[in-house]
């Protein structure tokens, strides 16, 4: 079976788009859902309005298809696997802050083929499908996605959601990294992956994810050229602790510091 | 003499986009100027012609009126000193992440009256005039700007450009506030304290300002209804270690910690 196509990306994306953008901004019921490295995990109505319109869209179309998604678990079974989070970085969304993105993606067996972040406060799509990696954004048509090389590691641009992520053995580590690198900064989310793969930042690194907050980001990464894996070197998609890196070189310094 | 008003100030941040929004995300020669705690400051040519934009038409409309600028420094002299930083954030300019702004603020006798803060890849405006403080965006119209009530420090959400910042006692102090909060996110910049006058945000601290980085923010968070002052709890136009917050309740309840 051929691959969904862009145009169905940007249906879902849309359709979420409708549940997330009208709550942007807005008094929101915040619950809170503490889970290990937070004591404060937000989770609000756009984001489970977000994965419902997203889910009976795709139950739709592919019925045969199985769904994981960040609010309401998995769902059927099979070799394709669409995996959701609606609101990838809720916390910047109850801030105002317009870093957040609605991740879908999808994996075959197992693997990320295709996937989508989008922006709608901003109007951007950054997203991966068999005919490439593009962004599109309010005052650009559609580009093609392609990782920069800025060489070793002292001019490099490192990203992460926030620095309590990094505990223990882990902080002494990322603390040599951001030793390395020429700039490190925090609170971007699944927005810096997106840079990532659009040539402004070099290293993405994520301790603890899961599937929803990774698999739409692979592909975007995998097809503007550059490496994601997680720290042991493995494929991504079932999350844990995640690198993504511009080049394999800055990839390959980065793991070395960061695995100690 | 009558303040100028929210027109002057839209002519002078579209004059700016002019310059900073076709550099934004491109390749751009990135100069480096080290200054106190930061081994990287960026600075570009979106910057600098920026900054020359707004200072022409100042001149043209004011030229009895001083201005300062962070590329150009100070030129004039008298009661009326216009503060401008044409790209405050340029690390997350150059990363690709909008939550840069360009900042134009005017002090009569040393005091903020009315500012700007101009975000045009997002398209948004949040500023402050006689008229009161507003904000404008792509997907709504002029909305008055009001900081929210969280009660204590236990609802709050706090920003800060970057945690390198604060070293040594005031590492351990600023640790302290972490601990008291909700939430704590970094790397927003001068857009964390637009959504702390929208209402998103409760907190903002920033160490180690400089006049041009924080005068246009001034009005905003004060009509807003907020307080802005330095950890000694003076007038914060000149810079130094400021604190921002959407209550008198908050700013106290921090500046305790903050102050050890």
């Amino acid at each position: 079976m051929s691959l969904p196509d862009a145009a169905f990306l940007f249906e879902l994306a849309d359709a979420a788009a409708r549940e997330t953008l009208p709550r942007f901004r807005q008094p929101l019921v915040i619950d809170n859902k503490p889970k290990e490295g937070f004591r404060f995990d937000p989770v609000t109505e756009a984001d489970r309005e977000a994965e419902r319109a997203i889910r009976r869209l795709i139950e739709a179309r592919y019925p045969e298809h199985a769904i994981l998604g960040e609010e309401f678990g998995r769902s059927g079974e099979g070799d394709h696997l669409w995996v959701i989070d609606p609101v990838d970085g809720t916390r910047p969304f109850i801030c105002g802050v317009p870093v957040w993105g609605t991740l879908i993606g999808l994996t075959v067996r197992g693997r990320a083929e295709i996937g989508i972040m989008s922006q709608p406060y901003t109007g951007e799509r950054f997203y991966a499908t068999a005919e490439g990696a593009f962004g599109e954004g309010p005052h650009t048509g559609r580009t093609p996605l392609k990782v920069r090389d800025v060489g070793d590691l002292s001019g490099a641009t490192l990203f992460s959601s926030a620095p309590e992520l990094f505990r223990g053995a882990m902080q002494e580590r990322f603390a040599s990294l951001v030793d390395a690198v020429r700039l490190t900064r925090f609170g971007a989310d699944c927005y810096a992956f997106a840079m990532l793969a659009s040539g402004h930042v070099d290293l993405c690194v994520e301790p603890g994810l899961q599937p929803y907050d990774i698999v739409a980001l692979t592909p975007l990464v995998e097809r503007a050229g550059g490496v994601i894996t997680t720290f042991s070197g493995d494929r991504p998609e079932d999350g844990g602790d995640v690198i993504a890196a511009a080049t394999p070189r800055l990839h390959e310094e980065a793991l070395r510091l960061l695995n100690g």
